[in-house]
């Protein structure tokens, strides 16, 4: 089959790549269409040292399911933390958490940069049929979003500020906006602000925020100005969730954390379900977030695409 | 009066500071015994640039009281944040954050290692009769040590790492044990650790400690060091609390905060009614913690053996 394979951080379309065969208890997906993230672009520059398949952001279609088969048919999206449902984690209900885990596109799994993918059917949520396959794409990054109020409590009172307004940035101020807080992002790009202005959210520019004035910030742009800007904009006793992943080393003012006995929160993937009744009830708005569209094919421009400036979400069509 | 003072990172012993005088709602307190903190240490290195008389871990007796004056003739301690009371972190009961604090002997405010001082009266608490002079020096670190209760709480099924066997350390260590909680603490000092081994804590050394095999860690060391030994140690989702002040800037592996969903928090001041109690009903040994004690007339001598490596607690003496 034809994929987009990730080796020694080159990027290649192979089409010589077997079709997956998967072993029990996995489904076999034919993939409709998928999407770009942050974490493809840090893995192509070394991130993580990864061969094979990149992709996780993915809807798909069910070829074979290998027990009972509800699902056949059926469009799904996935999980993307294949666990072993034994080992501490698992057993203390941290699953994302797995010892033995594998991550689709990450870690030790192929991803949905292909025509073909095998998941856990475990792993599998069927998509709501009002739910486009465009915004089903979403529901990945969605829950990475939503995973920030299973970690932090959201008060309708609360300050919050979210420092970035990229594609991750996007999506935890759309989520973050739902729960009533007092809500500011900020970010460098007038059209992506744009897009949140939208949505009825206040915006601004980084290095404007007020300093101690923000019970929680979120940091989601990887950088670390975008983490200065977030530690100063916090409260004494206030919490800093750390939502992007760091290619390089962090340096940080520790003191500040101490002294002011600031909260750092890193935090990762989230609940589908959730996601999925978001996106069902049309309480954000993530097709806007839709910046371009390439067939598999075509994969290697979309990765370009993907790294210009101001780019948000490019899609990988399959077929 | 005599005190021992700081100027541009160099100490002096004067004998030509003013006696203080209280202003309306503080009390004057004449200084009894004092204690050598890590911070007193910090400060003489350029942690803050603080200039004036050192010193914020004390016993005293009041002098005069400025108002009622139940305490007048009594031995007491005192909180270190002198706060206004009015500002937003104060209106939200985080006293010890207020926006125009002074702290005793580390900002803003003369310090403890001096014949007098002054502090407001609303800041003193009177120490039991059951509780010795040197062991109520503890009461600010011991407080200190509680406030990760205030933070975190722990549970008796948790396991707890405590990293750095120190004068903090020491008391984290013992302060948690009091919690039920498996706890191990881990140093670099043999005779540190046979102090902690005495309080039947279990002890070890931090290059041999598990990793991922706990639910919270506690760095009390203040190097980069023991915080790679805390950040290894935690389980996915897992707790680190920073204790110690840090003089310079730290590194932290972000991604892995991230991708572990790992949680750091800072710590510092906390109460002193408990500390207080802890030390009446002797659920903690502080005495065995003292190594030295020295005239106020020989603090320099004091301060550099508050430098040596292995040193605890050096106290000074005032009368």
């Amino acid at each position: 089959m034809r994929a987009l394979w990730l080796e020694n951080r080159r990027l290649a379309l192979r089409d010589d790549v077997p079709l997956p065969s998967p072993p029990p208890g996995e489904a076999l997906v034919r993939v409709v269409r998928a999407g770009i993230c942050n974490t493809d672009l840090e893995l192509t520059r070394g991130y993580y040292p990864f061969t094979g398949i990149l992709g996780h952001e993915f809807v798909g279609v069910v070829e074979r399911e290998g027990g009972p088969e509800p699902l056949v048919g059926r469009r799904v999206v996935g999980e993307i933390n294949a666990v072993c449902g034994r080992c501490p984690a698992c057993a203390s209900g941290r699953r994302t958490h797995c010892e033995r885990r594998t991550v689709l596109g990450i870690v030790g799994r192929h991803g949905a940069f292909a025509e073909y993918l095998v998941l856990p059917a475990e792993n599998l949520h069927a998509v709501p049929d009002g739910v486009s396959t465009d915004a089903a794409v979403f529901t990945e990054p969605l829950a990475a979003a939503l995973e920030i109020q299973e970690q932090v409590p959201i008060r309708a009172g609360d300050r919050v500020l979210v420092v970035g307004d990229g594609k991750l940035g996007q999506l935890v101020a759309q989520t973050l906006a739902l729960t009533g807080c007092a809500l500011l992002a900020v970010g460098r790009h007038d059209a992506k602000l744009a897009l949140l202005a939208g949505r009825g959210i206040a915006t601004g520019r980084g290095d404007a925020v007020a300093p101690r004035g923000f019970d929680v910030a979120v940091e989601c742009t990887g950088n670390p100005e975008g983490f200065a800007v977030a530690q100063r904009a916090l409260r004494p006793r206030g919490t800093l969730v750390l939502k992007s992943t760091y290619a390089g080393a962090l340096t940080l003012d520790a003191s500040a954390v101490v002294v002011n006995e600031q909260t750092l929160v890193g935090s990762r993937c989230g609940p589908f379900a959730p996601a999925l009744r978001l996106l069902a009830e049309a309480r954000v708005a993530v097709e806007p977030l839709i910046h371009a569209r390439y067939p598999l094919g075509d994969a290697l421009q979309a990765f370009e695409h993907a790294q210009r400036p101001g780019a948000l979400k490019v899609m990988l069509e399959m077929g």
